[in-house]
């Protein structure tokens, strides 16, 4: 695929196997994330790439707790609501059972680092559609990240006392019946442009 | 360029020929900004490309006066420092003489206005790459998206009331001597990576 088509094709996909990303796919990803443009050449991103199953159920379980202690509010956000429903149910998987889970965080008190988390983000979904591997865009970390009791168990992980989580990515071969991810391309409704030619 | 190659080589461009972008490279890049992933699907983006010259120069004239009537303050970020020395001395220039702006904004009260603009501005600087155009990251008219003066004048262009510019990008002719887009690929000094497999 070209780089057009690799980007454009690029979709959500939320139903994985249980299959390990190998470790020199893990790369590729984590340095095309590691590339993307950030303000001032500052490079503060930290990037924390999740494999080990206890970690990921941890974070799992300690999500749902938290979700599980809020309130859906008048105007909320859908997906912070369905989150927030979910956990009260019980059995909430923000990761959808993928086997790696990328985090990202940067300087809480640095301006560009939602901008700087998102490019990379981004690149690193393309890179993993061009691997051929399926990933999804995950905001629950982002949503919970002043939450004290995650911020205390992600402390344990490296993050530090400045830093906080502003994107993340699920990264896995996806559960499909041809084994490729989701790279249906529905056209856009949305996304309008202005041309001031 | 396979599309991870593309990606490790983007690198910011700061000068231009003032040759414009023609009309299909332009829509292949926005082609890739309109399909970048985007909060529940939302597609709320609002993208403006800007050739005119008469609009660039108004607002290469109102971002200088804009930042004029600012004073620099004890720890602020060095790039928004830049912007107001620069603009106190005059003759600054925003957009590096860049023939083609696109402006991307997004509605104001929505949590994920800044990651969707900033994916979008990511996969069309990818996409600036691999059709040989330089491209670079504008962030001024996000510092000044709640300048009245500034918004008035966005709104004579399009932009809603509830809307607000969180980020933008140049893209255009590099005047470099191979005629192609810089492409080294210094090593990362920061952006670290935690390991937990």
């Amino acid at each position: 695929m070209n780089t057009l088509d690799t980007i454009l094709t690029r979709r959500s996909t939320r139903n994985y196997l249980p299959k390990l990303v190998e470790k020199d796919k893990l790369d590729k990803i984590l340095l095309a994330g590691q590339f993307a443009p950030c303000g001032s050449n500052t490079q503060t991103n930290h990037f924390f790439v999740v494999q080990k199953a206890d970690i990921l159920q941890k974070l799992i379980s300690l999500v749902e707790s938290r979700f599980a202690t809020m309130e859906v509010t008048e105007g909320m956000y859908s997906s912070i609501k369905n989150s927030i429903e979910r956990s009260k149910k019980g059995g909430y998987i923000f990761t959808y059972n993928a086997s790696t889970l990328i985090i990202v965080a940067n300087k809480k008190d640095y301006g560009n680092n939602m901008a700087d988390c998102a490019t990379a983000v981004e690149n690193m979904m393309i890179t993993a559609n061009a691997l051929d591997l399926g990933s999804c865009w995950i905001n629950q970390l982002r949503w919970l990240n002043e939450d004290p009791i995650i911020l205390d168990y992600l402390h344990t992980l490296g993050l530090t006392d400045d830093e906080r989580v502003y994107a993340s990515l699920i990264v896995g071969y996806p559960a499909t019946k041809d084994g490729l991810p989701i790279r249906t391309m529905p056209a856009r409704k949305g996304n309008e442009i202005t041309y001031l030619l």
